[in-house]
């Protein structure tokens, strides 16, 4: 099976987990009150729309890298990684000040909706509800995973692993949050971001996970960990040239977002460095201007083509999957697990959303 | 040793306990970036600024309570609940918009002042900083439990329920959102969110936690359930009490905090009942009222004494407390864990602060 299509069947049979996992949720909370079923919902609807799985479906082919063998109760333990994306995604897109997420409204959207018409600042309120649903969803993550056949010695090994990804993940986006206080922010500081925000959340972590269930030894980790940093940041900069070259319909985000919110990515800082001060100046009125207009946004573009940054990240991305796959392929893992992550390797800069 | 001096020599054990382990993080962290050592150096003030440590000493005494003698190991657990505290609380006084917690600036207040002069929202800054400092203490919690000798399936099923208190106070937390959002709220519901939030958020927790990390039997933890219901209504009617009767001196929190949050306690709504229109009104005029005067306050306690409103809080704490008591005596126990738990349930209702 080549690359698209083990995503495509993975996805599969980790949305139905999901989907069942949440509808036990649904029935277990009922007894709370109407409100605790609803608040289950909407967490699963958020969850269920969109999403390519990729975090779950690396988590299983750690696991199988390592020689795990048993897929059922690995593509269980998966939903840990999926449930906290969720949980970050509702409290990122409350600091985001977000109102849609592929599509459909935020949490704290949904529920500032509900209560447009209740005598209370419904904003406030959804923002509250949206606090109080994501560290609701944080403690499911850990339920995936304690809710399997696997030793305990191996679960509570996975749920420290679990535990710091999640520290790293929101050590990130203090960095990211706090990198907006500051007019000047260096190259390597957008590195460690990309390296917590990417490569360790998006990369490392999960497949640590799997392959610690899976019984990993340390030399084992070791290169996933290398192969996941450097995927890490490939992975994180064709984001960010989607995020400016891609379309609304294929990544499901408004062009430019990182610009209006204010996001000195790799490729803004690069062209920032090299443009002249005219150039400068037109990136400088747009970065974190909430109403750019679609015209600003092209002249922008134009300005990171012209000045060799957008080549420098396409080139960098290259090397970086390159680098991923060299320290990969030597490694001592089973073939299934390891042709997956080969192919995925290739994937992250040939992907279009 | 009474109860008193029981409380004391512990809190004494569990802040020694809390300040190592926050020091190793601030260690663990410092390679990320000098924010995130300041984070958890915030997060160590907070958390050390005063509390009676009430959570984890319950947890050490479910755990004597069923034999349990590794008083080391459980100290450190007993941090898991400490913390989860101080996730919840930097959560809440965000909900609550609440600048002081305990006479110091909260979390989210901290981070504003910081970035007072950067040009940025630092109301928002704080904010957003104040959602990403709960969501690491959150996973600080179940750190505390992994970090200890405990066999990996003693770990595993105290961790589950760790997991299960935190996602029924916030629950209750939910509840408490959601009834602003409604004029009428009924003495059920008050009950329903005094059972989420105190009794098993304070006493039945910790209870439980301990008492599986001394391998409890399934009966030991239902009567340890009854006690922690019971109880967990006095002592949410007596904060309820001190917090209208009380001292902010000894209390630490203004007085008639509830009144200006719009929180229709027990002691309100039995008042609002009982009333006639003309006190109804004055009850009215102040419930939510952010701008309360000390005058108005006055009133409101004189119309719940009147009414016979704290009488019957009163009576229903020392009746609950009964009922506690009397659950717990005939149950397997050991002495000491007995005695302690026996004296702590008078306490409740005894206390000033």
């Amino acid at each position: 099976m080549d690359t698209k299509e083990t995503l495509k069947r993975y996805k599969r049979d980790i949305d139905s987990e999901l989907r069942r996992f949440f509808d036990s949720r649904i029935n277990r909370v009922e007894s709370i009150d109407s409100s605790a079923s609803e608040l289950i919902n909407n967490l699963k609807d958020f969850t269920m729309n969109g999403g390519k799985r990729i975090r779950p479906i690396l988590l299983i082919f750690g696991y199988k890298a390592v020689g795990g063998i048993d897929e059922k109760e690995i593509i269980k333990a998966s939903l840990c990684v999926e449930l906290m994306q969720s949980f970050l995604l509702i409290h990122d897109d409350i600091i985001d000040d977000d109102d849609l997420r592929r599509g459909n409204p935020t949490v704290h959207k949904v529920y500032e909706n509900m209560y447009k018409r209740a005598p209370v600042d419904s904003k406030k309120l959804g923002r509250d509800m949206g606090i109080i649903t994501g560290d609701i969803v944080s403690v499911l993550g850990s339920e995936a995973i304690m809710n399997t056949d696997f030793p305990p010695e191996l679960k509570v090994k996975a749920l420290d692993k679990f535990n710091r990804v999640i520290i790293n993940t929101c050590f990130g986006q203090m960095l990211d949050v706090l990198s907006e206080t500051s007019t000047d922010i260096k190259e390597e500081d957008i590195a460690k971001i990309h390296k917590l925000k990417s490569a360790i959340y998006t990369i490392e972590g999960p497949l640590h996970i799997g392959a610690i269930l899976g019984e990993a030894n340390e030399n084992q980790l070791n290169v996933l960990t290398e192969f996941a940093i450097s995927l890490g940041q490939a992975f994180q900069l064709q984001d960010d040239i989607l995020g400016m070259f891609g379309t609304a319909e294929t990544t499901g985000k408004q062009v430019g977002n990182d610009l209006r919110e204010g996001k000195k990515t790799l490729l803004i800082k690069k062209a920032l460095d090299k443009a002249n001060n005219k150039d400068k100046k037109v990136i400088m009125k747009c970065l974190g201007n909430k109403n750019i207009l679609k015209k600003d946004i092209e002249k922008v573009k134009e300005i990171i083509v012209k000045t060799g940054s957008l080549d420098y990240s396409k080139e960098l991305a290259k090397e970086m999957v390159m680098k991923a796959k060299s320290c990969l392929v030597n490694g001592d893992f089973k073939k299934e697990g390891k042709d997956f992550l080969l192919g995925l390797a290739d994937y992250v800069v040939e992907r279009e959303y």
